[in-house]
Protein backbone atom coordinates (compact mmCIF):
# COMPACT_ATOMS: atom_id res chain seq x y z
CA UNK A 1 0.00 0.00 0.00
CA UNK A 2 3.06 2.48 0.72
CA UNK A 3 3.91 2.42 -2.78
CA UNK A 4 0.73 4.72 -3.71
CA UNK A 5 1.56 7.26 -1.14
CA UNK A 6 4.06 10.34 -1.40
CA UNK A 7 7.87 10.22 0.15
CA UNK A 8 7.34 12.75 2.80
CA UNK A 9 3.88 10.60 4.22
CA UNK A 10 6.10 7.12 3.58
CA UNK A 11 8.67 8.04 5.56
CA UNK A 12 6.80 9.41 8.18
CA UNK A 13 4.72 6.05 8.38
CA UNK A 14 8.18 4.00 8.36
CA UNK A 15 9.25 6.28 11.12
CA UNK A 16 6.21 5.56 13.60
CA UNK A 17 6.13 1.86 12.42
CA UNK A 18 9.23 1.80 14.54
CA UNK A 19 7.89 2.53 17.65
CA UNK A 20 6.64 -0.35 19.83
CA UNK A 21 3.78 -1.94 19.36
CA UNK A 22 2.76 0.41 16.43
CA UNK A 23 2.46 -1.48 12.68
CA UNK A 24 2.24 -0.99 9.41
CA UNK A 25 -1.70 -0.24 9.57
CA UNK A 26 -1.69 1.62 12.76
CA UNK A 27 1.51 4.04 11.70
CA UNK A 28 -0.55 5.01 8.70
CA UNK A 29 -3.64 5.75 10.25
CA UNK A 30 -1.70 8.03 12.69
CA UNK A 31 0.11 9.80 9.60
CA UNK A 32 -3.31 10.32 7.96
CA UNK A 33 -4.10 11.72 11.37
CA UNK A 34 -1.14 14.16 11.25
CA UNK A 35 -1.61 15.15 7.87
CA UNK A 36 -5.32 16.56 9.05
CA UNK A 37 -4.54 17.75 12.03
CA UNK A 38 -3.73 21.38 12.20
CA UNK A 39 0.12 21.95 11.28
CA UNK A 40 1.00 23.28 15.24
CA UNK A 41 -0.05 19.58 16.34
CA UNK A 42 2.51 17.82 13.98
CA UNK A 43 4.85 20.59 15.76
CA UNK A 44 4.44 19.93 19.11
CA UNK A 45 5.05 16.26 18.57
CA UNK A 46 7.91 17.02 17.31
CA UNK A 47 9.46 19.59 19.27
CA UNK A 48 8.69 17.48 22.77
CA UNK A 49 10.64 14.56 20.88
CA UNK A 50 13.69 16.44 19.98
CA UNK A 51 13.00 18.45 23.73
CA UNK A 52 12.85 14.97 25.83
CA UNK A 53 16.73 13.76 24.41
CA UNK A 54 18.15 16.89 25.36
CA UNK A 55 16.76 17.67 28.85
CA UNK A 56 16.04 14.25 30.65
CA UNK A 57 18.79 13.23 33.11
CA UNK A 58 18.90 10.50 35.99
CA UNK A 59 18.79 11.33 39.36
CA UNK A 60 22.70 10.79 40.89
CA UNK A 61 21.59 9.39 43.77
CA UNK A 62 18.26 7.01 43.16
CA UNK A 63 18.82 7.22 39.42
CA UNK A 64 14.89 8.23 38.67
CA UNK A 65 13.94 10.51 35.73
CA UNK A 66 14.88 14.07 36.16
CA UNK A 67 15.14 17.17 34.97
CA UNK A 68 17.87 18.23 37.59
CA UNK A 69 20.58 16.56 38.91
CA UNK A 70 18.66 15.29 42.13
CA UNK A 71 15.12 14.21 41.44
CA UNK A 72 12.29 15.88 43.42
CA UNK A 73 11.18 12.83 45.51
CA UNK A 74 15.10 12.58 46.88
CA UNK A 75 15.31 16.64 47.06
CA UNK A 76 12.43 16.40 49.58
CA UNK A 77 13.07 16.61 53.16
CA UNK A 78 9.36 15.05 53.59
CA UNK A 79 10.20 11.82 51.91
CA UNK A 80 12.04 9.54 54.37
CA UNK A 81 15.44 8.90 53.17
CA UNK A 82 16.05 5.87 55.46
CA UNK A 83 13.98 3.33 53.15
CA UNK A 84 14.52 2.68 50.07
CA UNK A 85 12.43 0.68 47.02
CA UNK A 86 14.48 -0.76 44.31
CA UNK A 87 12.59 -0.93 41.11
CA UNK A 88 13.17 -2.26 38.10
CA UNK A 89 12.03 0.65 35.83
CA UNK A 90 11.31 4.70 35.86
CA UNK A 91 8.04 3.05 35.15
CA UNK A 92 7.20 1.04 38.27
CA UNK A 93 8.31 3.81 40.50
CA UNK A 94 5.53 5.78 38.56
CA UNK A 95 3.16 3.29 39.80
CA UNK A 96 4.17 2.90 43.76
CA UNK A 97 3.83 6.70 43.66
CA UNK A 98 0.51 6.47 42.13
CA UNK A 99 -0.69 3.74 44.27
CA UNK A 100 0.40 6.23 47.61
CA UNK A 101 1.63 3.73 49.38
CA UNK A 102 5.08 4.39 50.04
CA UNK A 103 6.80 7.66 51.03
CA UNK A 104 10.49 7.02 51.28
CA UNK A 105 12.89 6.92 48.49
CA UNK A 106 13.63 5.32 45.22
CA UNK A 107 16.51 3.11 43.80
CA UNK A 108 16.01 2.50 39.99
CA UNK A 109 18.08 -0.19 38.61
CA UNK A 110 17.32 0.65 35.36
CA UNK A 111 17.00 -2.95 34.05
CA UNK A 112 17.19 -6.39 35.82
CA UNK A 113 19.72 -9.44 35.74
CA UNK A 114 18.96 -11.07 32.61
CA UNK A 115 22.30 -12.98 31.45
CA UNK A 116 20.31 -14.38 28.44
CA UNK A 117 20.40 -10.92 27.09
CA UNK A 118 23.90 -10.58 28.26
CA UNK A 119 22.66 -7.95 31.33
CA UNK A 120 24.39 -9.13 34.33
CA UNK A 121 24.81 -7.25 37.38
CA UNK A 122 27.69 -4.46 36.27
CA UNK A 123 25.22 -3.26 33.37
CA UNK A 124 22.27 -2.14 36.03
CA UNK A 125 22.57 0.15 39.27
CA UNK A 126 23.77 -2.82 41.77
CA UNK A 127 27.09 -1.51 42.73
CA UNK A 128 25.26 2.25 43.11
CA UNK A 129 22.60 0.08 45.40
CA UNK A 130 25.50 -1.38 47.88
CA UNK A 131 27.03 1.90 48.45
CA UNK A 132 24.21 3.45 49.66
CA UNK A 133 23.50 0.22 51.67
CA UNK A 134 27.23 0.49 53.13
CA UNK A 135 26.75 4.05 54.28
CA UNK A 136 24.81 3.94 57.28
CA UNK A 137 21.94 5.82 56.43
CA UNK A 138 19.79 3.65 54.98
CA UNK A 139 18.12 1.47 57.31
CA UNK A 140 15.57 -0.86 54.95
CA UNK A 141 15.75 -1.80 51.15
CA UNK A 142 12.40 -2.66 49.69
CA UNK A 143 13.18 -5.09 47.02
CA UNK A 144 10.07 -4.25 44.62
CA UNK A 145 11.37 -5.77 41.64
CA UNK A 146 8.74 -7.57 39.27
CA UNK A 147 7.87 -11.32 39.97
CA UNK A 148 8.96 -12.17 36.81
CA UNK A 149 11.51 -15.15 36.56
CA UNK A 150 14.75 -12.19 35.85
CA UNK A 151 12.50 -9.60 38.56
CA UNK A 152 12.53 -12.62 41.53
CA UNK A 153 16.29 -13.81 40.73
CA UNK A 154 17.40 -9.85 40.73
CA UNK A 155 15.39 -9.98 44.05
CA UNK A 156 17.23 -12.66 45.24
CA UNK A 157 21.08 -11.83 43.86
CA UNK A 158 20.16 -8.33 45.63
CA UNK A 159 19.44 -9.98 48.98
CA UNK A 160 22.64 -12.22 49.07
CA UNK A 161 24.50 -9.08 48.17
CA UNK A 162 22.55 -7.20 51.20
CA UNK A 163 23.01 -9.26 53.96
CA UNK A 164 26.47 -8.09 54.31
CA UNK A 165 25.49 -4.95 54.96
CA UNK A 166 24.15 -2.79 57.85
CA UNK A 167 20.70 -2.64 56.55
CA UNK A 168 16.97 -4.60 56.45
CA UNK A 169 16.35 -5.85 53.35
CA UNK A 170 12.80 -7.08 52.77
CA UNK A 171 10.55 -8.33 49.10
CA UNK A 172 6.96 -7.08 48.64
CA UNK A 173 4.48 -9.15 49.21
CA UNK A 174 3.34 -11.49 46.35
CA UNK A 175 -0.30 -13.23 46.07
CA UNK A 176 -3.70 -12.64 44.49
CA UNK A 177 -4.67 -9.71 43.31
CA UNK A 178 -7.07 -7.28 44.74
CA UNK A 179 -10.54 -7.74 43.09
CA UNK A 180 -9.32 -11.01 41.26
CA UNK A 181 -11.79 -13.60 41.20
CA UNK A 182 -9.39 -16.89 42.76
CA UNK A 183 -10.51 -18.98 39.51
CA UNK A 184 -8.80 -16.66 36.61
CA UNK A 185 -5.44 -16.74 38.74
CA UNK A 186 -3.19 -18.35 37.54
CA UNK A 187 -1.75 -21.76 39.76
CA UNK A 188 2.14 -20.00 40.47
CA UNK A 189 0.18 -17.17 42.25
CA UNK A 190 -2.19 -19.47 44.02
CA UNK A 191 0.42 -21.41 45.12
CA UNK A 192 2.65 -18.33 46.68
CA UNK A 193 -0.41 -16.75 48.09
CA UNK A 194 -1.31 -20.17 49.93
CA UNK A 195 2.23 -20.49 51.29
CA UNK A 196 2.38 -16.68 52.49
CA UNK A 197 -0.98 -16.53 54.23
CA UNK A 198 -1.22 -14.54 57.21
CA UNK A 199 -3.14 -14.79 60.29
CA UNK A 200 -6.01 -12.70 60.79
CA UNK B 1 1.09 8.40 37.09
CA UNK B 2 1.89 11.19 35.20
CA UNK B 3 2.82 13.72 38.06
CA UNK B 4 5.96 11.50 38.77
CA UNK B 5 7.71 12.19 35.45
CA UNK B 6 10.03 15.31 34.62
CA UNK B 7 8.12 17.83 32.35
CA UNK B 8 9.77 17.25 29.36
CA UNK B 9 8.84 13.72 29.51
CA UNK B 10 5.04 14.66 30.13
CA UNK B 11 5.02 16.41 27.43
CA UNK B 12 5.79 14.06 25.19
CA UNK B 13 3.21 11.78 26.92
CA UNK B 14 0.42 14.42 26.15
CA UNK B 15 1.80 14.73 22.41
CA UNK B 16 1.68 10.99 21.63
CA UNK B 17 -1.83 10.76 23.68
CA UNK B 18 -3.70 13.10 21.33
CA UNK B 19 -2.98 10.40 18.17
CA UNK B 20 -5.98 8.80 17.37
CA UNK B 21 -6.00 5.47 19.14
CA UNK B 22 -2.89 6.30 21.37
CA UNK B 23 -4.16 6.76 25.15
CA UNK B 24 -2.81 7.52 28.22
CA UNK B 25 -0.62 4.17 29.07
CA UNK B 26 0.28 3.19 25.33
CA UNK B 27 1.85 7.46 25.16
CA UNK B 28 3.92 6.51 28.36
CA UNK B 29 5.07 3.59 26.37
CA UNK B 30 6.13 4.61 22.98
CA UNK B 31 7.40 8.14 25.17
CA UNK B 32 9.87 5.63 27.45
CA UNK B 33 10.90 3.50 24.06
CA UNK B 34 11.71 7.15 22.90
CA UNK B 35 13.78 8.01 25.90
CA UNK B 36 15.84 4.37 25.70
CA UNK B 37 16.23 4.63 21.88
CA UNK B 38 19.12 6.32 20.24
CA UNK B 39 18.73 9.97 19.78
CA UNK B 40 18.32 9.70 15.50
CA UNK B 41 15.30 7.71 15.80
CA UNK B 42 13.55 10.09 18.00
CA UNK B 43 15.32 12.59 15.52
CA UNK B 44 13.72 11.63 12.29
CA UNK B 45 10.51 11.13 13.45
CA UNK B 46 10.56 14.70 14.55
CA UNK B 47 11.97 15.60 11.15
CA UNK B 48 9.22 13.50 9.29
CA UNK B 49 6.89 15.01 11.11
CA UNK B 50 7.31 18.31 10.21
CA UNK B 51 8.37 17.75 6.54
CA UNK B 52 5.14 16.25 6.00
CA UNK B 53 3.20 19.60 6.81
CA UNK B 54 5.62 21.52 4.40
CA UNK B 55 5.82 18.94 1.73
CA UNK B 56 2.19 17.11 0.71
CA UNK B 57 -0.06 18.58 -1.82
CA UNK B 58 -3.66 17.22 -3.59
CA UNK B 59 -3.51 16.98 -7.08
CA UNK B 60 -5.41 19.59 -8.84
CA UNK B 61 -6.92 16.95 -10.73
CA UNK B 62 -7.94 14.20 -8.66
CA UNK B 63 -7.24 15.14 -4.82
CA UNK B 64 -4.84 12.60 -4.15
CA UNK B 65 -1.69 13.39 -1.65
CA UNK B 66 1.23 14.17 -3.98
CA UNK B 67 4.78 15.62 -3.63
CA UNK B 68 3.78 17.31 -6.71
CA UNK B 69 0.98 19.54 -8.67
CA UNK B 70 -0.62 16.40 -10.42
CA UNK B 71 0.05 12.95 -8.99
CA UNK B 72 1.97 10.33 -10.16
CA UNK B 73 -1.49 8.63 -11.29
CA UNK B 74 -2.82 11.53 -13.19
CA UNK B 75 -0.13 12.01 -14.72
CA UNK B 76 1.03 8.44 -15.71
CA UNK B 77 0.06 7.74 -19.55
CA UNK B 78 -0.61 4.16 -18.87
CA UNK B 79 -3.53 4.99 -16.87
CA UNK B 80 -7.27 5.00 -18.69
CA UNK B 81 -7.81 8.82 -17.96
CA UNK B 82 -11.30 7.94 -19.15
CA UNK B 83 -12.88 5.91 -16.23
CA UNK B 84 -12.70 7.78 -13.11
CA UNK B 85 -13.19 5.64 -9.51
CA UNK B 86 -14.06 7.85 -7.06
CA UNK B 87 -13.18 7.03 -3.68
CA UNK B 88 -13.36 9.02 0.07
CA UNK B 89 -10.17 8.79 1.45
CA UNK B 90 -6.41 8.36 0.19
CA UNK B 91 -6.59 5.16 2.15
CA UNK B 92 -9.20 3.92 -0.12
CA UNK B 93 -7.62 4.92 -3.26
CA UNK B 94 -4.04 2.89 -1.86
CA UNK B 95 -6.04 -0.06 -1.21
CA UNK B 96 -8.08 -0.32 -4.44
CA UNK B 97 -3.81 0.46 -6.18
CA UNK B 98 -2.36 -2.41 -3.67
CA UNK B 99 -5.20 -5.22 -5.57
CA UNK B 100 -3.94 -4.05 -8.82
CA UNK B 101 -7.77 -4.36 -9.96
CA UNK B 102 -7.55 -0.98 -11.57
CA UNK B 103 -5.81 0.82 -14.07
CA UNK B 104 -7.78 4.09 -14.74
CA UNK B 105 -7.77 7.41 -12.79
CA UNK B 106 -9.16 8.56 -9.32
CA UNK B 107 -11.14 11.57 -8.01
CA UNK B 108 -10.90 11.46 -4.08
CA UNK B 109 -13.52 13.29 -2.35
CA UNK B 110 -11.43 13.66 0.89
CA UNK B 111 -14.58 12.98 2.85
CA UNK B 112 -17.94 12.02 2.64
CA UNK B 113 -21.94 13.61 2.86
CA UNK B 114 -22.46 13.54 6.59
CA UNK B 115 -25.47 15.73 7.68
CA UNK B 116 -24.93 15.51 11.08
CA UNK B 117 -21.32 16.68 11.16
CA UNK B 118 -22.19 20.06 8.58
CA UNK B 119 -20.52 18.46 6.17
CA UNK B 120 -22.77 18.90 2.93
CA UNK B 121 -21.88 18.77 -0.69
CA UNK B 122 -19.49 21.93 -0.58
CA UNK B 123 -17.73 20.58 1.76
CA UNK B 124 -16.31 17.64 -0.10
CA UNK B 125 -14.95 17.51 -3.71
CA UNK B 126 -17.56 17.32 -5.24
CA UNK B 127 -18.21 20.19 -7.68
CA UNK B 128 -15.01 19.12 -8.88
CA UNK B 129 -16.25 15.91 -9.94
CA UNK B 130 -19.15 17.44 -11.65
CA UNK B 131 -16.77 19.26 -13.93
CA UNK B 132 -14.45 15.98 -14.81
CA UNK B 133 -17.79 14.56 -15.92
CA UNK B 134 -19.05 17.70 -18.06
CA UNK B 135 -15.68 17.86 -20.38
CA UNK B 136 -16.53 14.89 -22.25
CA UNK B 137 -12.46 13.54 -21.37
CA UNK B 138 -14.29 10.78 -19.21
CA UNK B 139 -16.50 7.93 -19.77
CA UNK B 140 -17.31 6.14 -16.90
CA UNK B 141 -17.13 7.43 -13.00
CA UNK B 142 -17.26 4.04 -10.71
CA UNK B 143 -18.66 5.05 -7.38
CA UNK B 144 -16.30 3.43 -4.61
CA UNK B 145 -17.37 5.19 -1.96
CA UNK B 146 -17.87 2.59 1.05
CA UNK B 147 -20.96 0.85 2.08
CA UNK B 148 -21.20 2.20 5.38
CA UNK B 149 -24.38 4.43 5.59
CA UNK B 150 -22.29 7.83 4.78
CA UNK B 151 -21.34 6.42 2.22
CA UNK B 152 -24.11 4.58 0.42
CA UNK B 153 -25.97 8.07 0.98
CA UNK B 154 -22.77 9.98 -0.99
CA UNK B 155 -22.81 7.58 -3.99
CA UNK B 156 -27.07 8.13 -4.20
CA UNK B 157 -25.91 11.74 -4.51
CA UNK B 158 -23.32 11.64 -6.65
CA UNK B 159 -25.29 9.28 -8.97
CA UNK B 160 -28.66 11.34 -9.30
CA UNK B 161 -26.38 14.97 -9.88
CA UNK B 162 -24.39 12.89 -12.70
CA UNK B 163 -27.00 11.07 -14.06
CA UNK B 164 -27.48 14.97 -16.27
CA UNK B 165 -24.16 14.59 -17.28
CA UNK B 166 -22.50 12.10 -20.46
CA UNK B 167 -21.20 9.67 -18.32
CA UNK B 168 -21.80 6.11 -17.58
CA UNK B 169 -21.64 6.38 -13.86
CA UNK B 170 -21.62 2.14 -11.60
CA UNK B 171 -21.53 0.99 -8.21
CA UNK B 172 -19.02 -1.48 -6.67
CA UNK B 173 -20.53 -4.18 -6.25
CA UNK B 174 -21.10 -5.55 -2.52
CA UNK B 175 -21.94 -8.95 -1.04
CA UNK B 176 -20.12 -11.91 0.97
CA UNK B 177 -16.46 -10.92 1.15
CA UNK B 178 -14.25 -13.80 -0.38
CA UNK B 179 -12.64 -16.28 2.03
CA UNK B 180 -16.19 -15.50 4.18
CA UNK B 181 -17.87 -17.71 5.95
CA UNK B 182 -21.62 -17.33 5.44
CA UNK B 183 -22.33 -17.70 8.84
CA UNK B 184 -20.49 -14.61 9.84
CA UNK B 185 -21.35 -12.46 7.43
CA UNK B 186 -23.98 -10.06 8.94
CA UNK B 187 -27.36 -9.93 7.73
CA UNK B 188 -27.36 -6.84 6.02
CA UNK B 189 -24.39 -8.02 3.38
CA UNK B 190 -26.31 -11.73 2.93
CA UNK B 191 -29.60 -9.72 2.20
CA UNK B 192 -27.56 -7.70 -0.24
CA UNK B 193 -25.40 -10.84 -1.81
CA UNK B 194 -28.89 -12.16 -2.35
CA UNK B 195 -30.45 -9.68 -4.14
CA UNK B 196 -27.21 -9.23 -6.35
CA UNK B 197 -26.52 -12.51 -6.89
CA UNK B 198 -25.60 -13.51 -10.87
CA UNK B 199 -25.94 -15.94 -13.51
CA UNK B 200 -23.16 -18.57 -13.07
Amino acid sequence: MMNHYPSSLKNLIKNFARLPGIGQKTAERLAMHVLRAPESEARQLAESLVALKGSIKLCTRCFALSDSDVCHICDDPARDATIVCVVEQPADMAAIEKSGAFKGCYHILQGVLSPMDGIGPDKIRISELVKRAKDGAVKEIILATSTSVEGEATASYLSNILEKHPVEVTRIASGVPIGGDLKYVDQVTLKRAMENRNAV
